[in-house]
């Protein structure tokens, strides 16, 4: 199977009218860089990069610039040396200047790897997660980019930590297809929401099973201690609630906030200030223990999940699907954890972010961390009724996908009527 | 002065046929994303940021994204709150997303910042390193971005390291007109040069007074020893000889070249691993001192340098002028070096960044860090002839810029030849 073309496009939801994924920093019309690989066959692979409104277009002119490093190749010929192919795309002599890893560049690299994922999936009748469950631990490791990272993790290392619970894989494959991932909500909590609608919308969650809620917090402490009441006296002392600060604060000032917060409980404290800041996040964890930090959805690259677990600046690793270079990259970021013993808990939300991180999550728990304790992959009810596969929550837990594929397909008529700035939905 | 448009241009040079910036990762055309902004007077400012052939189109796409938060604003707006207008630019509550602060998005970022400098330099006649001598103390403090590094550098203490050296400002402010800013040259070791080449450079380049040479080197620790051999043997044992990487080494990896390395005396190790690694320069620092680290011109933000100067990893900091958010965050990160006591050797080459430095190197000197013991600004001997100020070299030195500016205008006639894909040259 030839890949004959490579097709990118803008689609953009308003979400910022009814304020939906306001936080402390961000504001925006959840949108993607939606990639379409062609084949000379009857299927095709999808992948996207989600975005946050203004600057999609520069994403998609990023996806149409690794074209020339996709189209023309075989899926087999990549699939034989993933680790090569990976670093062919995101090492490019020329296009590395403007990188290397990182920014919308590397992102648009994860929707184009995402999508040769997805056709992987597609063309072995599987889903994304039982794919990769399936992979030999060395043919996993054949996947995984080490550059930069093996002063952390070798490849002999990785290997061990797949076979490490081989043995045992198959009980908890059915364990997921029987019970499902468990989830936690973030649509309670956005910070442009009335305090009504935030009482209203726990009230919903708590009677569809959930058990840890997030809230958002900013540099505001009198707003941030009233809120945090507030959810705390709908869901009560037992159930968890994690408080996100969306890196609104500076290092000295999170650590002075969190210990007001405090009282309130907080199961873990996410994005305190910078994504790029390894010692800030050490230097706030080791003020704030025994609560822990959690950060990884805006954190660019392997390098920098590699350092944050070295300084002990992670509590909780919040890997995102594509942020990073795509399976490739996510694949050394759950060996790191592994190796680190850090519980891995996705980022999700935005669009399709939920699609895509199920699989992670339950690949992670078969193949790599085989606890349940403190796990939790976000949830955010926004937007599914745009996938062909959307996810299936029951009793606040993610089900197994069960389409071939990364689930990340959208509608035609989604992103048709979505299509920036042509489409019905901005015409209007 | 209102700022009435933006324009972006996609300039490349076809560099790569020469092997002319060949390294052990990089092979490009130089390039850059050409930023002018119009106003409703007869000035005009010019910004570029340098990429490498590939790729420049997504960033014209990133600077055309900043138009919206630029025009329509009056130059008195901008600079009355150049720390409000900085973080306007680059926190947008969508664009950020794609950041925040890096990759090709804080690169275009650096080009229109720049273009504004371009323009008050203009506008106040001066050129940008006399602009910046002439702000106060407190004028300074007042552009500089400290959202996320208030942990090793505030306000209070930028202006008192600013207030430090005032009063012999005028002193050094007279030599540098006089005497010029010391350059070292990178044109002479090129990992694509045959040896013959080399060699030729490395007399032509002692002939022009030049005591301070680079050389590049590889993940071949042989052909390093044999070329190292080589440059030693043309420039001799008293001339300094740094040894640049660029970025192709592991950690480990790193500190077992360079103990090779080690004697042929080298004067620092440029870039022994990835930017983003902060903890991995810290511990190559370590293993190799009293040998030091110096990095800088692929590092995304003023984050990560603040980082390696907190972890001890940078021994030399080398800021480049446009890879960051322009002028203001390289204020941020001089007053981080003079903070911490690391020497500035500005990163130079490719298109244009011997023009822009020259200035920053200057200024630093004349604000910051009154000495010259082991400060040198890379030079490299390419593609000045497209510019309307080109760098003016006597005695291996920079003579300080007199024309109004940043130096950074290009000819008309070189913007309208390598104009990609469309101009002359590329039509060919």
């Amino acid at each position: 199977m030839k890949i004959t073309g490579l097709r990118a496009r803008d689609v953009r939801f308003p979400t910022s009218r009814q304020m939906d994924g306001s936080d402390a920093l961000n504001l925006g019309d959840y949108s993607a860089v939606y990639v379409t690989l062609e084949t000379d066959g009857a299927l095709a692979g999808c992948g996207l990069t989600f975005t946050n409104g203004h600057g999609t277009e520069i994403g998609v002119a990023a996806a149409l610039a690794l074209a020339r490093l996709v189209v023309g190749r075989s899926l087999d010929e990549i699939t034989a040396d993933f680790r090569g192919f990976y670093r062919l795309l995101t090492q490019d002599p020329q296009l590395r200047w403007i990188g290397p890893e990182k920014g919308i560049v590397h992102m648009a690299t994860g929707a184009v790897v995402n999508a040769l994922w997805d056709l992987w999936a597609r063309r072995d009748g599987k889903p994304l997660w039982k794919l990769l469950c399936d992979l030999t631990p060395q043919q996993t490791v054949d996947c995984v980019p080490f550059l930069w990272i093996t002063d952390a993790l070798t490849p002999e290392e990785a290997l061990a930590l797949l076979e490490r619970h081989a043995a045992t894989r198959a009980r908890r494959e059915a364990e997921m297809r029987r019970d499902g991932f468990p989830a936690y909500t973030t649509s309670t909590g956005w910070l442009g929401y009335p305090d009504e609608k935030v009482r209203r919308l726990c009230r919903e969650a708590m009677a569809k099973g959930f058990t840890h809620f997030k809230m958002k917090v900013s540099p505001d402490t009198d707003a941030n201690l009233r809120r945090a009441a507030l959810m705390r006296e709908e869901i009560g002392p037992q159930r968890r609630l994690s408080m996100d600060a969306n890196q609104c604060w500076e290092v000295n000032e999170a650590i002075t906030q969190v210990k007001a917060l405090a009282r309130f409980d907080p199961f873990w404290i996410e994005e305190p200030t910078s994504p790029d800041d390894v010692l800030g996040h050490a230097a706030i964890a080791r003020a704030i223990a025994p609560l822990k930090v959690a950060t990884g959805e805006m954190c660019q690259n392997r390098v920098i999940f590699k350092q944050l677990m070295q300084a002990g600046g992670l509590g909780y690793c919040q890997i995102d699907a594509c942020r990073v270079g795509g399976v490739n990259e996510v694949l050394a970021i759950l060996l790191l954890a592994a190796r680190f013993g850090v519980p891995v808990c996705p980022h999700a939300g935005g669009v399709g972010l939920c699609e895509y991180v199920q699989h992670l999550a339950i690949y992670d728990y078969v193949a790599l961390n085989p606890s349940l304790q403190d796990r939790y992959c976000e949830y955010v009810d926004h937007l599914h009724e745009h996938f062909v596969h959307p996810v299936r929550l029951a009793n606040a837990r993610y089900q197994a996908p069960r389409a071939p594929g990364y689930s990340i397909e959208m509608k035609p008529e989604s992103l048709e009527a979505f299509a920036f700035p042509g489409g019905r939905e901005w015409r209007s």
